[in-house]
């Protein structure tokens, strides 16, 4: 985790999780969304919390879904449907629904697809905002099953050597299971970092590490600076030299196959709201032997933690670790909010007139 | 492309393709490769060299071929077949055969898989080098369809904070149609840079940008430095502020989708010539109007072309565009080659009894 992007302990108030998410069910429920779905967007964005994924939890999020379902640019009842459909894949209209409640969804039906073929892709357009990435790609893992997700979003971000942005941040995630070993969740943007970070890091005045941000001709500023308020995201790799074109390769993949694929527009040519969708689950046993895919991936996780370490660090991680000892060590002496971002939701909690338990 | 990289005018010869493909062909009919299976390895090395990627073109990769029939470790007639399947899925144990050839046979398997139900993802294992992705990623490409590629190779690469490697350069290529633009082809290694363009760096004295290899000790080192002769690769991201931990997980998930899923060890458990590959087929009709599709590629992909540039960049590419040009510039003007490469080819032809054309 970089610094930068950490709340300041004296700032922080642990908040419990199951608390938390008691009353951000409530509150959604009261905006008119359905009993189950509002369970399920709680579930979505606390889970983002207890695994130490700030940036896509209650804090940074739950503010601008109340203010979508507010101006009606979110459906809470969308007329969500399939629009095309083969043994394999499916492509929805999620008629504006949020991306939280429509991507698991659409994750079920690539699972259901999986286990009849071996492999379900189901793209989803027209939606909201997708939440943590991991969370949907993790619904695979009880199935035995390889989950991906991918969202294309707003553009933010600068195509290598470009001075306005035409992509957005884009993450990939993939999440494996594994037999002792705890599973394999990797979630990343496409972009060096996530938009939500960065507007984490100037709320709490932090310095930027190197890379990460351009100057407002699209040089990239390969200095630490103070966190700006507005700022033209980097592709992964910062610069050509160190692969920028990679990560803005990795983006565009991203576009083509949630946006272009499935018959939606992208980033520039959409308002910042409206998000398009890539889920994929892999039966592992059409594959190869489940218990022997277990016990390799066990061995091969092992292998890698076990890996000699380079001066000044003590372990070599694997994807999906930290959130894992952040989701352990925040269920148990719960999850820090900053002291503002308690007070709104005290706040939020009296005026839709639900229980605070926070 | 980085200057590093680049073959000196002045110890260049400029060769013909066709030519050098009809020699390439004759060199692998008499290693014993049947007649159809040799067009298709001479194609992927001679349109790897058209397209400008040098590092798995003839020059860089037949004298490793000759070596491999030579020695065993790989199959002229390789006994390959499909040990698992399912309506849009397949696993082939490729019985030692080299990656160029089986994998597009692999290749047209996902493609009838994704004709018949949307999607198609074959995996392979038990393979021989895989050469240009991208090639195979592009098969897709006439049938309207998005192509995939990934392979999963010998450990050569650090995981962040590691001092040993475990894994792969591990590439990723994605190829989709347009309709009036040409098609949008990336192809990456998760590595900072693939594993032979170090070899030619070293070869050609040349000074690696900062962030491409660690010190002994596994410390990235962010100064120019002279190309060693051996070294450890870092991921995309080069350090973990830059985000080299998301190099590793894309590269851990190439091993993930290739390897572990189709029930193969990896990088550290296998021989170098050990190769595993995973290839997908998206039908894009199944998804969406396949018209719409390329019209909207075509707009999307001048809307990249056209994004104003920063200062000292004339223009911002798309993937696929700078090989594509060089594409252009060398079936009219040649290959240019370094003339020790022509000398070595000279002999090999002599060597086999074949006309050398070049």
């Amino acid at each position: 985790m970089v610094e930068a992007f950490h709340i300041k302990e004296e700032d922080a108030v642990r908040v419990d999780g199951e608390e938390l998410r008691r009353s951000t069910i409530a509150i959604f429920e009261k905006l008119g969304v359905p009993a189950e779905d509002s369970s399920r967007a709680a579930d979505v964005l606390v889970t983002a919390d207890l695994r130490g994924v700030d940036s896509h939890g209650v804090s940074n999020m739950l503010k601008t879904y109340i203010e979508r379902f507010g101006d009606g640019t979110q459906n809470t009842h969308p007329d969500w449907k399939i629009v095309s459909e083969r043994a394999s894949i499916a492509n929805i209209d999620a008629d504006l629904g949020l991306g939280i409640i429509i991507a698991p969804k659409a994750m079920e039906i690539a699972i259901a697809k999986a286990r009849d073929t071996g492999v379900g892709v189901v793209t989803v357009t027209n939606s909201g905002h997708l939440g943590m990435a991991a969370y949907h790609a993790m619904l695979a893992l009880p199935h035995d099953m390889i989950g991906m997700c991918m969202t294309a979003a707003g553009a933010s971000v600068l195509p290598t050597f470009g001075r306005e942005p035409r992509l957005g941040t884009n993450p990939i995630a993939i999440a494996a299971p594994a037999g002792e070993e705890q599973p394999w969740v990797f979630d990343m943007a496409t972009s060096i970092v996530p938009v939500n970070k960065l507007h984490n890091a100037h709320r709490m005045g932090s310095m930027l590490p190197p890379g990460h941000i351009a100057d407002s001709e699209g040089t990239p500023i390969m200095e630490p600076i103070l966190a700006p308020e507005t700022f033209d995201l980097l592709p992964l790799g910062s610069t050509r030299e160190q692969g920028s074109h990679k990560g803005y390769g990795l983006a565009s993949a991203v576009e083509v196959l949630c946006s272009i694929m499935s018959g939606a527009r992208w980033a520039t040519q959409l308002p910042r709201w409206s998000f398009r969708h890539y889920l994929a689950a892999y039966d592992v046993s059409a594959f190869s032997d489940i218990n022997e895919f277990k016990s390799n991936m066990d061995e091969w996780l092992r292998e890698l933690k076990a890996t000699p370490t380079a001066p000044g660090h003590d372990r070599v991680l694997v994807a999906g670790q930290p959130e894992h000892e952040m989701f352990i060590d925040r269920t148990a002496n719960g999850i820090p909010l900053h002291h503002e971002v308690v007070d709104w939701f005290r706040s939020t909690c009296a005026e839709f007139g639900v229980a605070c338990a926070i």
